[in-house]
């Protein structure tokens, strides 16, 4: 939990019991209490809290199915959470793209490429629930005014393009066409809300929350707790944990303060954690995925990071060590970070690798500008003028170009086993384009478990928790070791819908 | 969780509040409750929960160190848990037999193998702690009466011989001891005694438990569930979950109840998931460890496995569709089980491997003769012979052979980099014993994060739970990915006096 966090919630527990009436609770107790005899302060139809893909694709499809009276809880002061800021990247199998660039996909497709990543242990069930209902949600976004690149791309560790990515390149492009929808809709938003916590009935199901209202995010904790209730019952999609030092460092010691994230402030997990209290069951928390295509010259997810995911299938990743390729660049994501992680100089210390583009092929990027404006990325005439910025042994780096080129002809990678399909005809050559990469945290394959309805099952009786719900990266399991790229938006998207649809049948 | 214990739950659900006067707890609500009126039936000064190894010495020293009134609580209706059934392996670094055998030692060096097995996650902190202290618990069970072989082994991943093994070559052997002299110190053991959850005081500390009476597991919730606070705290040593078949699957969907277990039934991690309701911080759950030295021909954990784990530093381990080595015999326990369990036949079914070892070898270990009585194990007099009986291409086989006894001369293992210290003048030679091995789910990394005083994190507060303690395998992130060999036993004990002297000093 970060400092700034901790803080709030010690300030929340002295000053909760005077601002709302209820019993005054203790650090180590559950946060969550017994509605019986609470004073309810508001009451809701259907009560989301979040408004990433999930929380946002909820309250759509709530909405259409019938709800009157949906609201969205988010604690920051602006909408559209971590969602916001990723790269705006939506894998689909059978989409028009598809058809229109000839490309052969399927939902068993996509599954398979997902099992493999995940390392035998992604959850097949919710894999393909999420696949087969991929198309439904991309055209959700298109419906609210989406805008997408008119091509597709292919990320690393899947078999097939199937990648649509919005024309801003960020997931804003989804996120605020969705929350324009729900007002459109009448959705009642909320900023500036903190969850604080379920208000519980006598037969253990959520009734409603605990909501700390004019909330300032990284203040000591202003604002009153109002109790709300929540008649259908309760989505939770409040996102991950990666900007949350002192849990991601309980999974992973080396994940310090000084490893870099790409996510949003507010990605600090206290939703999960509270399901957690409640009986969720824990999945997967050790599993924490890193993004390969980061780079350490900017913070956060910058403009490297889309520049170099359009850009890995047709360029070469040096370790400057040896001036040799050390990995397939597309391959999944654990398998990329790892790799970097492990180029060091002989002393041991980071070095990071760099990824060499022909200009002509990377200047098609819209980030591409930016990368060289910014100094985040560099621009050579010569290969000669490469390897001395980069102090990579020139002999070396010549014959690993020339053999890589070789793999472009033939459209067969010998040394890493890339599939060259998108770097057909895009052979390395000068001037070049080039980025240092380094891994940073990017998402948290773990969380609580749930099932294809989105339920949130109780690790003591096996079954649903009554009234809940949760959609989105606050679910664990689904991804197994390793999330391919390009696949939590669709997740977010149908398993926000799912949990609407479930909720309105319960 | 197993059927059995669901339904034990719900039973309790519905029978606790007029058997002990305290609200109704629901499914879905944290069992545990505020402490505020409850009625108290019982008061001890320590309560321990679990009698393994990490309650029974957490008991010993409470003792040592003043306290009166000592309360061990076992839920079944045996004392000792799963520690009375493994193989009585003990790991010490700087031992009288290492100084003996003339082999040299360290912490650092025992935690350096540790952090390794690691893969980078486990908690170096809580592994000095214990390597720090091992000696003195090989001591506490010695000065109980455990009596060890005369000999040291190397177990997989140690870079030196520094196992000690019970003369029953089985955990009771420590059990047994550490039991009679809790009695003989005068502490208070209670079988059939079932945790059901936590009571809490006003500051959020623990302060008792609820505890049900005259328990029989697998059965239908019979007993009273009494109150009994706790004056000093409670230690929780209550195991891991391996038994746990639905919870072991939310973890790795591949452990379903159709693969081995060598645990004791009652490893069904109930008090694990009372301490996450109460705020503890998961860790390492999806870390699950499977021994590579157990067999598909017996149930649990048999006699195979022992006697494999003798002998495989001078075994050879073939493939038998290949008839080569396919793995370091004595390498860790994960790099070993996941190379099993790649040994497939050509339609990708499981085709367990052989471990051969020469007859005259072997028998040394005690369990060679009933390996062979029970038809669980094999003596052939001649390689064709065995060859033959497991369908293995019989030219590989014989060129594997005369390959792996160039190694043992050599000391060297050009294949897979074995330590061939343990095989030295072991040559691979007729007559052979041979069994089959194939993994099973044996140990889980994963549980709840503790400090070097065994205290419980709160995921919210960052601080330790006032009161709760936790000890052994209930813990995790200690050994991050794979544990070694060896390695728990030093552990429970360990952390069993460690959280005796923090509860002795709060």
């Amino acid at each position: 939990m970060s400092k700034v966090d901790l803080l709030g919630r010690r300030n929340f527990i002295k000053g909760m019991g005077a601002a709302a009436g209820v019993a005054i609770a203790s650090p180590a107790m559950a946060v969550s209490e017994k509605a019986d005899g609470v004073k309810w302060d508001k009451e809701v139809e259907v009560l989301i809290i979040g408004s990433g893909f999930a929380g946002l694709a909820a309250a759509i499809e709530a909405t259409r199915k019938g709800a009157k009276d949906v609201h969205i809880f988010e604690k920051m002061s602006y909408f559209g959470g971590n969602s916001a800021i990723n790269g705006g990247l939506f894998a689909a199998p059978g989409t028009p793209m598809q058809k229109k660039e000839g490309v052969e996909d399927s939902v068993d497709r996509m599954v398979a490429d997902q099992l493999k990543s995940g390392r035998g242990i992604a959850d097949e069930a919710l894999l393909r629930h999420v696949a087969s209902h991929a198309v439904e949600a991309l055209q959700m976004t298109i419906d609210a005014g989406a805008e997408f690149h008119p091509y597709l791309q292919q990320l690393g560790g899947h078999s097939v393009a199937r990648t649509y990515q919005t024309t801003v390149s960020c997931g804003a492009g989804i996120t605020q066409p969705l929350y324009k929808e729900c007002k459109k809709l009448g959705v009642h938003t909320h900023n500036r809300s903190k969850f604080e916590g379920f208000l519980v009935g006598a037969k253990g199901e959520v009734v409603g929350v605990k909501m700390r209202q004019n909330y300032h995010f990284g203040e000591d904790q202003p604002g009153k707790v109002v109790n709300i209730r929540a008649k259908r019952g309760v989505i939770m999609a409040t996102g991950g944990f990666a900007q949350n030092v002192d849990l991601r460092m309980a999974q992973d010691p080396t994940l310090t303060s000084e490893v870099g994230c790409t996510n949003a402030p507010g990605a600090t997990g206290e939703g999960m954690y509270e399901m957690f209290r409640l009986g969720a069951i824990p999945v997967h928390l050790a599993h924490i995925q890193s993004g390969p295509w980061a780079s350490p010259d900017e913070g956060g997810f910058g403009y490297v990071s889309n520049y170099s995911i359009y850009n890995f299938p047709h360029s070469m990743a040096i370790n400057r060590l040896t001036g040799k390729r050390f990995m397939n660049e597309i391959a999944d994501r654990k398998t990329r970070a790892d790799a970097e992680l492990a180029c060091r100089d002989e002393q041991g210390n980071p070095l990071p690798p760099i990824l060499i583009t022909s200009y002509k092929d990377s200047k098609k990027h819209p980030n591409t500008k930016k990368v060289i404006k910014y100094n985040v990325g560099w621009k050579f005439d010569t290969i000669e003028e490469l390897a001395k910025h980069f102090e990579v042994p020139l002999k070396p780096l010549k014959a690993q170009i020339e053999e890589y080129n070789s793999y472009v002809k033939s459209g067969e990678d010998k040394q890493f086993g890339k599939n060259m399909t998108k770097a057909k005809d895009k052979y390395i050559e000068a001037p070049f384009t080039v980025v240092r990469l380094w891994p940073k945290v990017h998402y948290c394959q773990g969380g609580v478990q749930v099932n294809t309805k989105a339920e949130v099952k109780d690790s003591f009786t096996g079954k649903p928790i009554p009234g809940l719900y949760a959609a989105g990266e606050v679910c664990g399991g689904i991804h197994g070791v390793s999330r391919l790229g390009s696949c939590s938006i669709p997740e977010c998207m149908v398993m926000g819908m799912t949990a609407a649809r479930s909720i309105m049948k319960a």
